[in-house]
């Protein structure tokens, strides 16, 4: 399998530094960090993930979404590792010619997002600095001796999506090529992973888009992915009408690097009818992807055939292009013609 | 009082947000943020700091020295309320064109305090930005009832300082000023903060210089305090020989933002010569450096005279020249000039 380009570059950061013993999870394995706490049967989650290049690629230029998104972004992984939340620190480099209509805005979305999630700012530290970074922590706990990651699923498990996949995506190609704008405002999925932690045998959020999710899921646990037939169903309806209008693939809303912050999860076969049940009786529509197979390929049924995709070529083209959009998006539609036309 | 401009302003960006219910301290009230863990006596200590300005402003250039300061700075906070570091979580806006060589000696400043201070990275973050920046999280364990807060000293207790103090604005100043570079390589007080935990009425860390951390101790306290007489036998010896040599008052070295990481703790009187038998006794030597008085004012003697001092103006230069490192060390020098000529 060819290498992931991202995580290269993480194992070669932090790869060295010696581990935890406390520590449940090794790197790349878990959304969250996972420590025993001393002296408890509980874990404790620990998260930390930063916006910077969605705004300096001018991706986000509304604050309140931004506000919203650093937290989103933080409980997401939280969700992942199926913790519940204590409350998140934030870390905020502002420039000094930030206007306090623009920062108003931004706590807005901050103080929305912790409402919402009935969590709490615990504290931060504020800089200056010439470009807006925001960088939060969050930290949550695990009741109970189980622990969710993104390992350990089986062949034969059947893999789901907790929302409607690609809106990430075409909220980026929305701004970027369109001048319509789609509505993006993700949502962690914190009430939805307390019911999945009884089922699940793998999860991970679809932060990176669902593709590299799945891919990284099937490197991690050594299987691959073959994907249902109608896999149209699970990507959400203003991504189809977008892909339409611009007559852009639909599956490359599912293959970018913008998610929805979505969990996809594995559940073995014979507790999938409990588990839906459990979910629909919650009020969560969770959707089947696929199924997780023996093969190391992810398989998708495109223009009529089955397609065994390039996922690692698909991960790497957004480092490859030192994070040009436009290069990316030509790159993207390159491999969707090699594909179309083959 | 005079407020304190950086007060004000974390007050206006973090000040509307909710408080969380299991938080122990309020905005202010201590170096980490303290939570009660649900289903145990303990407490969790949680914190985070960047390092932005300082690399910025070219005051931290070498970067084995910026990897041991996000690690230090961070577990100080923890020091500060006395806790056991569990990890830390490293969020890293590295730019594109930073040398594989700069970023192995970043991380082997980082890997060289983890294992001074027998701590592990858990997790982190990377993204590329135009300005190098590290912000680190650390989260401990506060074992046991008894929690040490920036609060509750009381008139007539002693202050004590876990080491000597002026090294961070002596550093500074020969960095800036004099072609000489002092050593500097503050270390977080993790092992003394554990004996003065039994014995301490309060406790902060000299982050941004002692004046401040003792003007924001007799703030939350609504104290004052008196420095010793002989108050140079706390100033480090190389802070002393360059202030000779530059011609530096060398109580300068005391109200600069650039601090030494040592710890500020007040001791009832009546416990004072028992906490210094066991600090020796485990080969510590903290310094007395007055009392904590009724009246809020801080006081010291300097050229012959008792002086109190505005340690709101001290406090507020840097913020009110906006970082501009010549135009702090002229104020400062102003300030000291009035004194001098009164």
């Amino acid at each position: 399998m060819k290498n992931i380009l991202e995580n290269d570059f993480i194992n070669s950061i932090v790869g060295k530094f010696n581990r935890a013993p406390s520590q449940i999870n090794k790197l790349h394995e878990s959304d969250a960090e996972i420590i025993k706490l001393p002296g408890s049967d509980n874990y404790l989650a620990i998260t930390t993930d930063s916006i910077a290049e969605e705004i300096q690629s001018k991706l986000y230029n509304d604050p309140y979404l931004i506000g919203w998104m650093i937290i989103t972004i933080n409980l997401s992984d939280l969700a992942a590792v199926c913790a519940e939340p204590m409350g998140l620190l934030l870390s905020e480099i502002i420039p000094p010619d930030t206007s306090s209509k623009f920062l108003n805005s931004l706590n807005e979305g901050i103080n929305d997002a912790c409402n919402y999630y009935n969590t709490f700012i615990l504290g931060g530290d504020t800089n200056q600095g010439s470009n807006l970074i925001l960088t939060a922590t969050a930290v949550g706990k695990i009741r109970g001796e189980k622990v969710i990651m993104r390992k350990t699923c089986k062949p034969g498990d059947l893999l789901f999506i907790s929302g409607k996949a690609g809106r990430g995506n075409a909220f980026a190609l929305s701004r970027f090529v369109d001048k319509s704008v789609i509505n993006y405002k993700p949502v962690a999925r914190l009430k939805e992973s307390q019911i999945l932690k009884e089922f699940a045998t793998c999860c991970m959020d679809t932060s990176d888009g669902l593709i590299s999710t799945i891919d990284q899921i099937s490197r991690l646990n050594n299987v691959g992915v073959e994907f249902i037939e109608n896999w149209k169903n699970i990507s959400d309806e203003d991504s189809k009408k977008l892909a339409e209008k611009l007559n852009f693939p639909l599956w490359l809303l599912l293959a970018g690097q913008h998610g929805e912050f979505e969990l996809v999860f594995a559940i073995p076969e014979n507790r999938a009818d409990e588990f839906v049940k459990e979910a629909n009786k919650q009020e969560w529509n969770p959707y089947k992807i696929g199924r997780i197979t023996k093969q190391n390929s992810i398989k998708i049924k495109l223009y009529d055939r089955i397609i065994e995709l390039d996922a690692a070529k698909i991960r790497n083209l957004f480092f490859e292009v030192n994070g040009n959009v436009k290069k990316y998006i030509d790159e993207l539609l390159k491999i969707d013609s090699k594909i179309r036309h083959f």
